[in-house]
């Protein structure tokens, strides 16, 4: 899926929500855990409620990886139920992968191909080499942590290069130059709205994956009025808002009325700004 | 594992030798591809031919990741096998994840709990409380990326903050204030030798763990020089060189060779050193 396409789902479904599969065993409802797969199971029921009010999926590899061979199978089966069921979803592993070039293509291998996804998200540390093997995948995207919503943002990422600019422009600058606005997102936590407008001056037309609203504090509003482009230009993650509205055995309903009341909010958002 | 643990171990195995299981399902052997667990049974042979060598050993993650459930089976059977048979080793997941605090938890129960490593790889551009859950966990590391191997080290690590100092400078600072020697490494490339000077002078009594020696072209005896502190402080990791030494059926007397001689050249150095 390239960025045009991307734009034509924003549209038609008047939203740029990501739901982050942020599937925690221990907050899951326990009638679950009586099935054979129930992080799947959950992830299913999440999806079957929402899949017309969100673009995105996004699964937080850390939950699937910490209940070992049990939850890659579940990570496989959930990627498999969206592909066949919900052609039109783009699909974000959320990894925070980097490494050497030749460790880089083995973990594109793993969730471009294996697992197909559409998108990764990278850790910039390592540098060109650890990008680029993401790059070289048609169709694939890079999505690089830029300026993230966590107080630890404020160790390295705002540290001044030069004594001129923050280290996250000099990230994001270096790394638009090596892909393009089709194969290539950044990270910025929504608790950082005001800082999307010195992003935008760097990258104004790639997409940026931004989480930090609901749970982490950060408003929809604000974002949008910052870091919006006229082609949208903004995924927005919300996690645990949706996954956990309500935690009985009628779950969806509650994560369904969740997922509305951000659509909604984005349809005003987007007709605002002329985009639908 | 403590410090004076593995201190002890290396003097022991007169080693401070990694070796990194980056198990490449196309380049094992043929034939063992007609066994159940190709990647498990190549593994068992390596650290059979090699556990009286090495004091430590680093699955890198991505390559099993990159073969899916299968992948993640023959990791477990592989920490299982050395927890069974050789007690005495320090294990490492050579994984560079790094993410806002309840994700990292996850992963380190993932790896430090399911699978039982000593330690992990993380990636500081997140900052603190993407590295602080890792090392709540008594006896077992964080292994942080200092300055890299890779050419992509010039892009971000090696920039000037404040016109004082680089940005891999005040990574290794910071994240030394945060944790301490007993559950803190960085990783430094043996590509830099000549930089280790500083990073000793800002981390003097810290374990670091040095990949970059063999197929990458950094000197055992130049890493030695710069980086060798009083308790050895260096664990200098070996992959390819050891584990592709011969790609026939008797692979693993090559790669007990190739340990063999790095083996040996350590000793030399510890000796130098007064160490052992």
């Amino acid at each position: 899926m390239n960025s045009e396409e991307l734009f034509n789902s924003i549209k038609k479904k008047s939203s740029f929500l990501c739901v982050g599969l942020d599937t925690d065993y221990n907050r899951i409802p326990r009638a679950l855990l009586d099935t054979e797969y129930p992080i799947f199971e959950f992830n299913k029921r999440i999806i079957d409620a929402t899949h017309d009010l969100a673009v995105v999926y996004k699964p937080n590899i850390a939950f699937y990886e910490s209940l070992g061979t049990a939850g890659w199978m579940s990570l496989e089966m959930t990627i498999n139920y969206i592909r066949e069921k919900y052609p039109d979803i783009f699909l974000i592993a959320d990894a925070k992968r980097g490494d050497i070039g030749n460790t880089s293509n083995m973990y594109a291998r793993a969730f471009f191909i294996n697992l197909d996804f559409d998108a990764i998200t990278l850790s910039p540390y390592m540098g060109r080499d650890s990008i680029q093997p993401f790059l070289e995948f048609p169709q694939k995207w890079a999505v690089v942590l830029g300026l993230t919503s966590n107080d630890g943002a404020e160790d390295f990422q705002q540290l001044e290069i030069d004594g001129k600019k923050y280290l996250y422009e000099e990230v994001i600058s270096k790394v638009a130059s090596w892909g393009n606005k089709d194969n290539t997102m950044f990270v910025v936590g929504a608790t950082r709205a005001e800082q999307l407008n010195v992003i935008r001056a760097i990258a104004p037309d790639h997409f940026l994956l931004i989480p930090g609203v609901g749970a982490q504090g950060g408003s929809l509003e604000d974002v949008a009025e910052h870091g919006m482009n006229d082609r949208c230009g903004l995924l927005v993650n919300a996690s645990r808002s949706i996954l956990y509205a309500d935690v009985t055995n009628t779950f969806e309903i509650a994560a369904r009325q969740a997922a509305i009341e951000i659509r909604d909010e984005m349809e005003e958002l987007l007709k605002k700004e002329g985009l639908i």
